[in-house]
């Protein structure tokens, strides 16, 4: 009757459990480590799959993932889903109206570096197909995969990388995002092309009418379908259950897109894609739509499909050193090059043409997407597959890196890196105002190995000079200290208020005492702000006070409120 | 190599997106019936099932919905995964705690309101098996599955009536929620209990076996499993990206627990919602992350899987009057009597017991849950399970009226029911402050059928003697209008801001005039809490000044800000 039996169902979860988890828990190490999380996601998958678990235990490997029957299908429908949606995704974060209005830079960028990559690889696609592992088709259709292959850029990549750097809302940033969106665009529509002329589709249509009915069909939704999308959404927020009937509305249309792009020959994804841009231009889609949306597929739909990736293939086996450094060298160096050449001619200095550069060569997610559909589509082989992941995981590991590079080093106003569980003292009640001035001032002190006599005295005669409390319920008492060479931080929590001299009239609740050294007034001011920013809502610190009593509840509260 | 062929990818993509927006539509209109969404979601797939779609178009319904090959199987797979994350959130949403804490009266009226009719379904079940429809199974096991199918309450349906009705936080509700929980925890014991004897899981224990293992992984989840869950989710939050890393830790635990009674041998959704029991008492999970996790199932996955449940019987052939009606009565009357006189006894008044009867006469979806996975696992045939979804839809579609009923007409305090498209300024920059009082006090005066110029000398009389601006950039100058019989409101917008004599200093970007009858002060007061509700937030007068232009946007803006 469910069309799965109990052991399947056994499996199913059992399978999808573990790569989540797996996901998951890779993907936090690879943060951790600064890299992009699906970096962790796909080695979760490479270590799950048949390269590492499969080698060490094939058996146990073949019962968890098995590739036929039941549990094989429920799990590949799973994954079929994942990618659509996640390609959904792609498309919504598509700014089209942010592109047009973008002077000549971005279309020099996009134009350069698209053509130099994919003009190499069509050229040695077409010169040796069997050597980089061309399956049994024309050369030509090789040649434009190839050439499309090394041309993509990873938008959601990118974006992640320069939001991390800080450095979104930049010139070269806005430069990058932009030319990785035409790349993107151009570069789907060309492998759509090369689907249609295989006959992936197994014939509803010709190859040529497959092929004009999806140009048609790209133009169509970037026009009406996105008015239209445009028009239906305030209706459908005003009509129905929010935020059910919106995201009804967007998963409904996004299947029915991508079954129709399916059923005219080329894949599925290309309707979700598209109607993805055409929901994300909308400016009736509201921030927090956008946000469910994304939420619900960035945080365990993508990395579960991303780990899946790794049980397509052996990498140890279809490991080909000459392939995967060719594809490395030809991929990175016309990408970097040409982009770098573009950037300096649009007008870039020397530090942010190669930073373009850089960051145009962050291949990330799409890569990978788009080896996957080859491989499964027969256009290419396990080798050059491979080859293709690595690429991806190669230039999206270092992009971050170089780029940080061309800038130079960057700090991070983050005031928790200066808090220790030694300076952090929760329950304070009963202290009045310069009592616990002083407390808080001398546990730092100690922390900071410097006399806390002294720096309790400079902190409370600051404090009785100018007073510290900002409002929402914070004081930030705060004193230079000569001999420090690092900010120390104590923050002290009291549920019942402090009262301090407050423009607001409230009670203080958080009391973050700040000694820093006397020579750093940017630090000083960034940890100043990155506090501002965290206790921006008025009612954070009494609740913070209220709930908060280790110094692990303390990191997860900061997180979430960050976070927002 | 992924398991779906070409065809596959669009019928699934396709079935899975009729049943998706069908559902979400008719959900909708059963909202704006007054009735649970469920009632829709289920009649949705009624209308697309072999019942009415399948008896019109046979071959085009087994073509969108097949039954075996692989679209079928990810259909299923689909349906799987979303009854046991349904089943997650039904246990979330149980507070263990609370009902630890509650007097004698839960455990009164939760004890009489499942033995009753377990008793009456246990004897009914014992006499006539066949007459029932029981399969060819021990009687004994069939007459534990009938009490229980009798005795079950629905949780997640009564708890969305109570809060439509505004009652969620009466001593009824409290007595409701809690009995219906003890309800629903005594059900899916004795539920397992069934399945085990029955040996649906083929056989890696023992029945005997499989049982006692179940009590014994329930007690262990609600006792250690909770304490563990309680400790590590603080862990979680502090070292993992929000909300990714607690939502993968949800989600995989559950599938985990899933997989495990699952492989124990009793139905992977036991797992799901004793784990989902263990993380919801958890005081360090957050609101945010409760609300993330519900919606992603509430809004996208439970209505899909609804839907899906109208395909698995034709609702016409198997209808069977008598016996239909039967388990109406026998369900109905033997819960709402025996609610109603244990109210009694634990001293509620005449008009609250037999509220409560009414209100745990719910079955909802926890009833149809039931009925499916007794007729995939061969307990029942189609017979008795349409007449327990007949049973389900029936109680589930009467309680509110029911309810609602006993404590009278309630009015309800939204003030856009008093607002029109002839009573909406969007634009009014330009004007002073008694300048666009006197205009939009004279609109809504029209718009009530009174005079409008000795209205807008009221309302301006009133405006200058006591003020109307409220604080958040909002004024509401009023006045009681003899000759009234309805209030009526005027509202407009300016999205520059108009100074008004306002305690925050900051102008106003929304005016709402109300002018209200003379004898209906309750209803004046209920109206201004409601549009101080709305307008909580201090930046929501200003935002919508600037980004509202039609009614339907107004609509669309005001439903998202009221529905956080």
């Amino acid at each position: 009757m469910t069309g799965l039996g109990h052991q399947d169902v056994t499996m199913f979860f059992l399978a999808l459990a573990t790569l989540l988890g797996a996901a998951r828990i890779a993907g936090e190490l690879a943060l951790r480590l600064r890299q992009p999380a699906v970096v962790g996601e796909l080695l979760a998958g490479v270590a799950l799959g048949p390269t590492v678990f499969g080698a060490l235990a094939p058996a146990a490997q073949g019962a968890l993932f098995p590739t036929s029957g039941p549990a094989a299908v429920a799990l590949s429908g799973f994954a079929t889903l994942a990618i659509a949606l996640f390609l959904l995704v792609a498309g919504i974060e598509i700014d089209l109206s942010a592109v047009w209005k973008q002077s000549r830079s971005v279309a020099i960028v996009a134009a350069v570096g698209i053509v130099v990559p994919f003009a190499t690889g069509f050229g040695a696609g077409l010169a040796a197909p069997r050597w980089f592992g061309a399956a049994d088709i024309a050369p030509v259709l090789f040649a434009l995969f190839l050439g499309t292959a090394l041309a993509i850029t990873a938008l959601p990549v990118i974006a992640r990388i320069l939001l991390d750097l800080k450095l979104f809302h930049s010139a070269i940033a806005v430069t990058i995002v932009s030319s990785a969106i035409l790349n993107d665009l151009a570069g789907w529509i060309i492998f759509a092309f090369v689907l249609a002329f295989m006959g992936i589709g197994q014939g509803v249509f010709s190859p040529g009418a497959t092929a004009a009915i999806t140009v048609a069909f790209a133009a169509a939704m970037l026009t009406a379908g996105r008015w239209a999308v445009n028009r239906a959404l305030p209706w459908v927020q005003a009509h129905s259950e929010w935020p059910a009937g919106v995201l009804a509305f967007a998963f409904t249309l996004a299947l029915l897109s991508a079954a129709l792009t399916e059923w005219i020959g080329v894949h599925a994804i290309f309707g979700a894609f598209l109607f993805g841009v055409a929901l994300g231009d909308s400016g009736h889609l509201r921030r927090r739509t956008r946000t469910s949306i994304e939420q619900m597929v960035s945080s365990i739909i993508a990395p579960g499909f991303f780990a899946s990736i790794g049980l397509k293939a052996d990498f140890i086996r279809h490991f080909d050193l000459p392939l995967v450094l060719t594809v490395l060298a030809l991929g990175s160096v016309t990408k970097i090059v040409g982009c770098r050449v573009a950037a300096r001619w649009a007008g870039f200095d020397r530090r942010e043409s190669w930073a373009i550069g850089f960051g145009m060569n962050a291949r990330g997610a799409m890569e990978i997407v788009l080896g996957l559909l080859a491989l499964a589509s027969g256009l290419i082989g396990e080798r050059l597959f491979v080859a293709l992941v690595i690429l991806a995981l190669a230039t999206s590991m270092t992009s971050g890196t170089l780029i940080q590079w061309c800038f130079g080093q960057r700090r991070e106003a983050s005031f928790m890196k200066h808090v220790s569980a030694r300076t952090f003292a929760p329950g304070m009640s009963g202290d009045d105002r310069f009592e616990a001035v002083r407390k808080l001032a001398a546990i730092a002190a100690e922390a900071g190995g410097v006399d806390p006599v002294s720096a309790s005295e400079a902190v409370v005669r600051h404090e009785r000079l100018y007073g510290s409390a900002v409002g929402q319920s914070v004081a930030i008492p705060h004193a230079r200290i000569p001999g420090l060479t690092q900010p120390v931080i104590a923050l002290g929590l009291d549920a019942l208020g402090i009262e301090f001299d407050t423009p607001d009239g409230r009670p203080v609740h958080v009391v973050i005492v700040l000694l820093s050294p006397m020579d750093d007034p940017a630090l000083h001011l960034s940890i100043l702000a990155d506090i501002g920013r965290v206790f921006h809502n008025p009612e954070t610190a009494a609740h913070l006070a209220r709930s908060v009593r280790t110094m692990t509840e303390l990191r997860a509260f900061l997180r979430i409120e960050a976070g927002e």
